[in-house]
C-alpha cells in the first residue's frame, strides 16, 4: 500500500486535551488557542463539547467558545455531542460538525459512558438521524480499539464491528482511538485492516495516545495502511508529560515533523505551531509534552 | 519485507548514555548498572570508552568499571576505542569487543573527532587489524547518519560510503546512527537502501535519537527494511528529558515495549528493565526519559 501524500490532521487540543489537563482553563485562552491552531494552517478541530457541565466543568463554557470563536470558512469545528440534548445545545451554537463517542469494549463503555455499546449506538441514532437531517457532518469515535484498562486486548473483529455500527448509523468518518496508548505497530495494522474490510478505508482514522510512547510508530503504521486521517493534539495537551501514567495525545507537532519528513502534506505551518504550542503550555505553566516543540524551541520562538 | 523475528538490542546507556548526562556518575554506580541491565537479559553492551580522560573525563574510570563489572559468559561487553592508544589500554582491561566511530558528513568529522573521514578510516585501520589479529570483535559506527547539524541532509549514498568503508576495514558489524535525531521514517529507508547495496543487511544496525520524538518510528521503519540490530539506551539516558532540544537515546524501555506487542523477541525482561530505569534515573536525580517506564512505574516498581 502507497502511503498516502497528505493527511488531513484533526487537532484534538482544544477539547480532548485541555479536557483532560489538570489546570482550569478561560474561555479566553481555549478561544484564542482555537483562532491561533487554524492560522497555522488547522482545517479540523474539535472545539469543544456539549456534555453537561456537571459531568465534564472544563468545557462547561461551549457556549462562550462557540459565540467567541472566529470560524473561518472552509475550517471544521466539530463538538462533542453525545446525547440529543447536546445535539440541540450545539445547534443552537451554531455547530456544523459534531462527533459521538462509543467504545469498543463493553466494560470501557460501562465505566466511561454509562450504557452499553449497544445502548450507546441506540443513543446517537436519533443524534445522528438529526444531524443528517440538519446538513450537519457526523464524526464517530471508538474508543480502547485495540486495548481496554479492564479487558485488556481487544480483538481487532471487536472494533471492527463497532465502527461498522457507527458507519451503518450515518456518520461520515470514524476514528480509531488507542485511548490507553498500549497499542504496538502490529496490533494497530490488525485493527484497521479488520476496520476496512467492514467500513471503507477512507472513512477511518486514527487517533494515538503517547503513553507509552508509541504514537507515532502507530501513526506510521497506519499510514502504511492507508490512513490519511489523524487526530493529534498541539503540545501533546491531555496529559502531563512527567506524571507516570500520563496519557496524552500524541502531539500535533510531532506528527507534522514526521509528515514534512516523509513528504506527506498537511498543510500546517509548523512554525506557527510550534509557537502556539509554547503559548499554551505557558498559560499551564509546564513546557509542552512534545519533544518536536521542545527541540525547536530556539528556532521557532 | 517480512519483519525480524528476533531483535538484538545494543544497550548504550552505560556509555553513550551516561557520557552525555550532565552530572558525574560513580564507578560504583555504572558498575552495578552494567550488572543490573545483564540481569534484564541484555547481551551486547557498551560498557565504557577508552578515550582520553582529558577529552570525555566521565569515561576516565573505564579501567575499573572494566575490572568490576560481572561479566557474564555470553555477553558482549564492547567498548569505544578511537585510536591505537585507547586499544592497548582496552586490552590490558580485558576488552574482548572494541568500536571505532566515524561520521556520515565530513563537518561532523572534523568537529567531534578532529580529522576528515578519510583520515578517520585511516586512523582506525591499525585498531581494527589488531583486533582482528587478536580475536576481537569490531563495531563500527556511522554518526549523522541522515541530517547533520552543520550540513543539513545527509544523501543516502554518502553514508553508504562510510559503512561500505568501515565495512571492508573489517567491521563485523555497523551501528548507523542519526544522532541529532532528525530522521524521519521514508528518510530512514531511503539510508538504509543505500548501505544495503554496499554492505550486506545483517550486518547493519540502527541507533536512533528521540530528539524529535521519531525514533520509534524509525526504529519501525528500520526494522522493515529487515534491520535486526538496535541500539538504545536505558531511561533513554543521554539527555535530560526536560530540557529544550535533548538529544537522548531512544529507551531501551520503550523499543522493547514496541518489540514485545509485535512479538518480535528480544530476550529482555520488560519489568526488570523498568527497574532498572528508574534504579538509574534516582541516581540521576530525575525521572526516567522513557514514556514506558513512567507509565510502567506503579505495576513495575
Amino acid at each position: 500500500m502507497a502511503l498516502p501524500t497528505r493527511v488531513t490532521l484533526w487537532e484534538a487540543g482544544p477539547r480532548d486535551g485541555l479536557q483532560n489537563e489538570p489546570g482550569v482553563v478561560s474561555t479566553e485562552v481555549k478561544v484564542e488557542l482555537i483562532d491561533r491552531l487554524v492560522d497555522c494552517g488547522v482545517t479540523h478541530i474539535e472545539a469543544t463539547s456539549f456534555v453537561s457541565p456537571k459531568w465534564v466543568p472544563q468545557m462547561g463554557d461551549h457556549e462562550a467558545v462557540m459565540a467567541q470563536m472566529k470560524r473561518r470558512p472552509g475550517v471544521t469545528y466539530q463538538v462533542l455531542t453525545p446525547n440529543m440534548k447536546g445535539y440541540e445545545g450545539a445547534r443552537a451554537a451554531g455547530a456544523e460538525a459534531i462527533g459521538v463517542f462509543a467504545a469498543a469494549s463493553e466494560s470501557f463503555s460501562k465505566k466511561n459512558i454509562n450504557c452499553s455499546i449497544e445502548e450507546s449506538i441506540e443513543r446517537f441514532r436519533p443524534v445522528v438521524e438529526a444531524a443528517k437531517r440538519d446538513g450537519v457532518k457526523v464524526r464517530g469515535f471508538v474508543s480502547v480499539v485495540v486495548g481496554c484498562p479492564f479487558e485488556g486486548d481487544i480483538a481487532p473483529e471487536q472494533t471492527a464491528k463497532v465502527t461498522k455500527q457507527l458507519y451503518d448509523l450515518g456518520c461520515d468518518d470514524i476514528g480509531l482511538g488507542d485511548t490507553i496508548g498500549v497499542g504496538t505497530p502490529a496490533k494497530v495494522k490488525r485493527m484497521i485492516e479488520a476496520c476496512a474490510k467492514l467500513v471503507p478505508l477512507e472513512k477511518l482514522g486514527g487517533h494515538f495516545h503517547d503513553t507509552y510512547g508509541q504514537a507515532l510508530a502507530n501513526t506510521l503504521a497506519a499510514l502504511e495502511c492507508g490512513l490519511a486521517r489523524h487526530d493529534a493534539s498541539v503540545a501533546g495537551l491531555g496529559g502531563c508529560p512527567y506524571a507516570p501514567g500520563a496519557t496524552g495525545n500524541v502531539a500535533t507537532e510531532d506528527v507534522v515533523y514526521m509528515l514534512d519528513g516523509m513528504e506527506i502534506e498537511t498543510g500546517i505551518d509548523l512554525k506557527k505551531l510550534v509557537q502556539t504550542a509554547w503559548w499554551i503550555s505557558d498559560r499551564l505553566g509546564r513546557p509542552p509534552a512534545s519533544r518536536v516543540a521542545r527541540a525547536l524551541k530556539s528556532k521557532c520562538l
